[in-house]
């Protein structure tokens, strides 16, 4: 198959290293003229251009821009390509891209390979990024039968775990096990500045170990990243939030009231409970 | 010197191994003979024994039990022993343990090796647990000097890093960066155990990774570990779950009207603030 891939940086990099194993020609095009060059150099592209009209020939285009860009990008794709070509996403948020892409494009795919590295750009870009990770795709009853199938394939090729839901659900499910941990993380860290006795800020600077750091890892990440999950997964992640914060009072209360065999047994649940999370995918 | 150890656990039985080394003669107590005999067998004790008697020759005596048990193990230490013994313990909360253990014995000092391992007991004890490790001591007004200078230089022989202030900001510091994470933590498990559509729930568990896993990872530990900071912590985690329920609201309240560019603010003040608490210790 002719692939084309739209942003050449960690994912986009990373999915043309793959599937030009697989034996696809993959066309690659990125804004920056220096991006192409390094894209066609590395061999994550048999060829790269800054023009969208080099991907008039590609079966199925992955769009790899950042989620703020998806919808834009493919309307300015939509005069160089046919009917027949599937057009799918990376982005980490689904419900309002797949609401728009599908009204400019009746053969969009939503797509979200959740695997991904520290680092970006196209020289974090690495092959088998994509292995045993979890690839969500989100048809909808517009979708065609068979544009998901080719989707799913090409998924599967590179090694990743296959899920189909809706987009809501995605959205959903991401808000609990990504975008609220970033807002619950977060505000840890808010919480610990805003102590106003300078001694006891400087002990717990020097106190905090392991726990502190595991809690705060992901709430002392990318703003950018933080911002981009509450704009565009807001009403999954507010619904996360007020569950979340019922959670938290009912702790205060149990604390407060000294019920303390209701807080045992909540503490039990949470053991139990987080092994569901765990279990499957890693430890 | 002659060092008694009470509780031969995890962190009596590695004081143990340590202090041996260091030329001191270890007295150590367990309720269990059996457990007497291991600390023998493995060198963590020169002599052990079940009856608080064998105590009466120690010059320092570290009591390493649970925090429940702590000032009624003094009450039944204080006919064996004479003025001059220092008494110190090991407790991970101590406004409580000091107040109570102050007014039994004169020379009673607080004290707070922030070591451990996943595993307890004897088994697990193991040399150089406390090195590079912060070791709390917290002094009151009463405490006499020699007797704080004498557990300063223990353990600072332990190669742990010595930290003093009062009890009460020692408490306040460890709910910041140990308590508060646990409750926050477990919130986010049963408010994630809370989602009412099992397809989000089943697909949430499929796609739980690195972000959940470690945001999630002390609020799923030992419920016995939970329950007692929150009892014997009560004051000072309480003060910082308000403090953390106020972010949260903000969070929440920015999120819901929109004000990105507070919540950006916010975001990046989360990702300076927490290497203030993590890069003198680690990374």
């Amino acid at each position: 198959m002719k692939v084309g891939i739209i942003g050449l940086g960690l994912i986009g990099g990373s999915l043309g290293l793959d599937l030009r194993d697989r034996g696809h020609t993959i066309l690659g095009v990125s804004r920056k003229e220096s991006t192409c060059q390094q894209a066609e150099a590395t061999g994550a592209v048999d060829q790269a251009n800054t023009n969208l009209s080099l991907l008039s020939a590609a079966n199925i285009i992955f769009i790899c821009t950042p989620i703020g860009l998806i919808s834009n990008t493919l309307e300015q794709l939509k005069p160089y390509i046919s009917q027949e070509t599937i057009v799918t996403d990376v982005g980490s948020v689904k419900t309002p891209i797949v609401e728009s892409c599908e009204t400019l494009w009746t053969n969009f795919i939503g797509g979200h390979p959740m695997a991904g590295t520290a680092k970006q750009g196209i020289e974090a870009a690495q092959k088998n990024l994509f292995k045993n990770a979890p690839y969500v795709i989100t048809p909808t009853q517009n979708s065609p039968k068979n544009s998901i199938k080719t989707l799913e394939e090409i998924a599967k090729s590179l090694g990743s775990i296959v899920y189909t839901c809706s987009p809501e659900n995605h959205d959903k499910a991401v808000a609990w096990i990504s975008h609220l941990p970033v807002m619950v993380s977060a505000s840890l860290i808010t919480a610990c500045l805003h102590e106003e006795d300078p001694l006891v800020l400087k002990l717990a600077h020097k106190l905090a170990s392991s726990g502190f750091k595991d809690t705060s890892r992901v709430g002392g990440g990318n703003p950018e990243l933080g911002l981009m999950m509450a704009q565009y997964n807001r009403t999954a992640l507010l619904r996360s939030l007020i569950a979340y914060r019922q959670q938290l009072d009912e702790v205060i209360e149990q604390i407060n009231t000294q019920e303390w065999e209701s807080l045992n047994k909540r503490l039990e649940t949470t053991q139990k409970g987080r092994s569901h999370f765990i279990k499957d995918n890693f430890e």
